[in-house]
Parts: structure tokens; C-alpha cells; sequence
């Protein structure tokens, strides 16, 4: 466990297009019409269509098995706090960041946060991982 | 809040295909070989390769957002423990269903379940949604 320490961090940015969201509904089922029906959004409390949270929460599954703590781990648990909306065209940076590692098992605990480009907390929560 | 009961379920099942799998790796950038790579997933602790547990968990904001509690409804969190791999070809169905009730604001708890074929429990945990 001595590769990993508490407060290394990682993070990783996506801009989220109507194409981005009619392939998610595709390939999630969820064909909530609030992503994908201009005229339905507009009329909705967001005013416009919005980015499904769950494709923008994968970012967070994107860093945990690529880069940090990456290949090899095992991704146990993940809680997520939908904060803001997203909507189309918006840029997301999402980070982790390790907050408790056991020392009793090789299992790490990361502080994940999603942050649109004005700063915005768009999501966050926390991951479990079990690293290699 | 009086259409909503303690206990009112709903479900949804996809079997995941190797093209589902490429796909998401494409939308959430979650290339990490254990979803992609043959040889390098035989060698892991999985032996073959895994869907991604975000593309799984996607069913339950499918559910919530078109069907329980429907359209209208807000995705405020959603808890992910990952208890099993899932393989290409399984078949999910994933189930939601009401737990809590909040007396003061519109917003409910749901107990969200997804198992294989076989009845394995693969993802559980909770969400929470803001009801119209």
C-alpha cells in the first residue's frame, strides 16, 4: 500500500454533447425525456434539457481504473450526491482524491467531486476501492 | 405524495452485450482493459472481461426517471455497492423499490437491487429522488 498515499489525486475533464446523451439513453434505457425533449425540458424545473447524472458520474469510474488508483483495482462502492444540473455543452472536471487508506486491508476510500467550468459542485460523494 | 406507497416497486432488465460494453467505454472514458481486453481480463482476478458497474447501476436512474417514481421526478443520490462482476452476455434485471417516505418534503428513499440470471446479487444500495 506504500505506492498510494492520502491526499494523492486525480482528475479528468469531459464536455457532454446531445449526442453524449442520446447514446447514454440508448445504451442505459433511460429515455427520460428531460434529457432528450427540447420542448419537454423547457417546460420542466430545469428549463432545459440536462445531462443524465449516472453518465456523468462514470467519469469518476474512468479515473479509478485507469489512473488513480488504476489497473487492477476493484471497484466496490460508490455514492454519489446529485448537487446541480449539467447541462448540454457543459464542461466537467471530475476529481478523486484519496482520503482514507485501511490498514488492515488494501482497501482505499477517495472523495470524488464533479465541478462544471464555473465552479459549480455539479456532483460529489465518495468511492470505495480495493486496490491491487 | 399520497400515489406513492412504501413497498411500490418497479423493474427493468438488459442483457449486456461486448457492443454495449464498447460504447460506454467511448462515452465515460473508462477504458480500463478489464472492460475491453480479452487477454489482459483472462489474467486478472476476474478472468474474463467485466461490464462497467456504472453502465449497470444507469438501469436504476432509468427506472426512477421514466416509470418510479417517473417523469418530473429529481435524482438527488444514489448509494452503489458492487458485489459481483457482471460478464458480457448476463442479463440484469434491476428493481427499485420504496423504503422511506418523507413526511415534511416530497422526497423518497428506494432500495435499488440488481441480480443476474442465476438470482446473484450483483450492484445493491439506495436512491433518493425529489417526487413532483
Amino acid at each position: 500500500m506504500a505506492k498510494f498515499q492520502v491526499g494523492d489525486r486525480s482528475s479528468l475533464t469531459k464536455t457532454y454533447t446531445a449526442e453524449d446523451v442520446q447514446r447514454f439513453s440508448a445504451l442505459s434505457l433511460d429515455r427520460n425525456p428531460l434529457h432528450l425533449d427540447a420542448d419537454y425540458a423547457a417546460e420542466s424545473f430545469f428549463g432545459q434539457r440536462i445531462v443524465h447524472g449516472m453518465l456523468v458520474a462514470s467519469l469518476f469510474s474512468a479515473i479509478l481504473g485507469t489512473d488513480l488508483p488504476g489497473e487492477g483495482s476493484i471497484y466496490l462502492g460508490q455514492a454519489l450526491n446529485f448537487k446541480a444540473p449539467i447541462y448540454l455543452g457543459d464542461t466537467i472536471t471530475a476529481s478523486v482524491e484519496i482520503i482514507t487508506i485501511r490498514s488492515d486491508k488494501p482497501i482505499i476510500t477517495l472523495q470524488t467531486t464533479a465541478v462544471n467550468s464555473e465552479g459549480t459542485i455539479v456532483i460529489d460523494g465518495e468511492a470505495v476501492v480495493k486496490v491491487p
